[in-house]
């Protein structure tokens, strides 16, 4: 598949989560207003819909249609939403602007945007309870394919990782702890993004392991180009100031093995996320023009 | 049922959800121990267990074993409390204790804090789906007495209070507004706590809206008890200050009806409450004897 052709599914298939993100959100005009407004803000703020596509590849890689997939899409992406909101809190990283337009808690205030954030994850939890209505889904595997969801974003995923985060600097960190950090923050919601989809599907076995082995390398080549990019990405693209991590004093890949070995390694990780999919056939030439994707991108 | 006997099944079930509670979170010792620590910290900071053992009794009046729906009174009793640590920040209510110990962002620093409430509110819904693994309860059902929690908590219950709570004094709510945030802030919660407990047991029809009756004339009175006793009642049995809703001018019922109009409002809903229960027969003692409770407590 080339870049052009996989975009267009990018972009077709995060229309299609929209719909159902629009549909699922409660009304801006419905009381609490201030609150269901803030929600829709931050979830309509323009994201590429990653973590949903990857629920949908994966679902469709394990033999559904992708669009049997949806409303466990949409749960992903809110519960990714509400990361951000919660992310840019002045207690947090104390961000004034995300993709290029302010903040939710600059538009609705410190106190919405903590229960904005709130609110965005249990309505993300009950989308992928709701995957359980869609016509050739069972139960059980709705209700594994939420698991797997919480394991990508909770305690032991996405939280930790920032949870270790805010309590190292680049001056403090070994090279295990940032490690540590990219695998879970980022890393390990994108593996069981890709996970949720695949167990929603009844992908079990050695096809769920490679399929894993694919999400944790992509995962971390996601992340370390993202920490390149705030170094040499154009901040025009990017929709935000870069440089941010510097500023921070924020330990990365770049900042703690230099610019040339990370895009090694980035390099490195791709060969071996390619190398993962082989089993799938081209039932997987979505997966691998993402990871293209995901290494070559400028934004 | 007698006070005593039902003091005593009200702490032997709360033992048995903080049994699990043990199980479920993860150990002080494991990576990021913060974190982990965090979430310890406030889970046993020495909660009534309320909505677990509404959740209990809502299986058991549908006709489960109690124990069959411990893992979703356990997920209950996680989103309760992240909503208080949550509650507890600067930017909410700002409180440096809570029941008599510091607040959690008081001992791990905000942004702990704010991880700590997402990690417990993605357990808790986590522990909701972990229900289907009980023997005899339907995956189906684990999945409806989920959403039926979402209901309670989300941008439709709980938050929807929350949310209306911060944007209102004493002096700018009118009588419908303080009903609207009573209704949810803590009512629908537990509310909703009895009616996934209930629907796990595959509990419908007018069964159902009795129960849901019973609730809301709880849930109420329970609201408004809380906010007498802020005005009535003794610290040292509280385990908190007094007083706070008037310093921060809160809209409550007593402040805008009196002491007395409210005293008399909460004797009717116990009444009518009562009134739901009458077609369970003696399945529904623990739910008579906790309404008795509720409205004669003094802490």
């Amino acid at each position: 598949m080339n870049k052009d052709k996989f975009i267009e599914q990018l972009k077709s298939m995060g229309a299609e989560v929209d719909d159902l993100l629009d549909k699922i959100l409660p009304p801006g005009d419905a009381r609490p207003e201030e609150l269901h407004r803030a929600m829709r803000y931050s979830v309509f703020a323009g994201g590429k819909r990653l973590r949903p596509f990857l629920v949908l590849q994966g679902a469709f890689v394990g033999g559904l249609h992708y669009r049997q997939a949806l409303p466990l899409a949409a749960g992903a992406e809110l519960i990714h939403v509400s990361s951000l909101v919660h992310d840019d809190l002045p207690c947090m990283d104390d961000d004034d602007l995300r993709r290029g337009k302010p903040t939710n808690h600059k538009v609705f205030g410190e106190a919405m945007a903590l229960l904005c954030g709130d609110a965005l994850i249990m309505l993300g939890f009950d989308a992928a309870a709701a995957n359980a209505e869609i016509e050739g889904v069972k139960a059980i595997r709705a209700l594994a394919a939420l698991r797997e969801l919480h394991c990508g974003v909770g305690y032991a995923g996405m939280l930790s990782g920032q949870a270790i985060d805010i309590s190292f600097t680049a001056s403090t960190a070994t090279p295990e702890t940032l490690d540590y950090i990219h695998r879970h923050k980022t890393g390990s919601f994108i593996t069981y993004a890709l996970r949720a989809g695949a167990v929603l599907s009844g992908l079990a076995g050695e096809d769920l392991d490679a399929l894993t082995g694919y999400g944790n390398d992509m995962g971390l080549a996601f992340q370390i180009t993202d920490d390149i990019l705030d170094i040499v990405g154009d901040p025009v693209l990017l929709g935000k100031s870069i440089g941010s991590d510097q500023r921070q004093d924020k330990a990365t890949y770049p900042s703690l093995y230099g610019l040339d070995q990370a895009k090694r390694r980035v390099a490195d990780l791709a060969e071996s996320g390619h190398a993962h999919l082989e089993r799938f056939g081209t039932q997987a030439d979505s997966l691998h023009a993402l990871l293209d994707y995901i290494v070559e991108r400028d934004r």
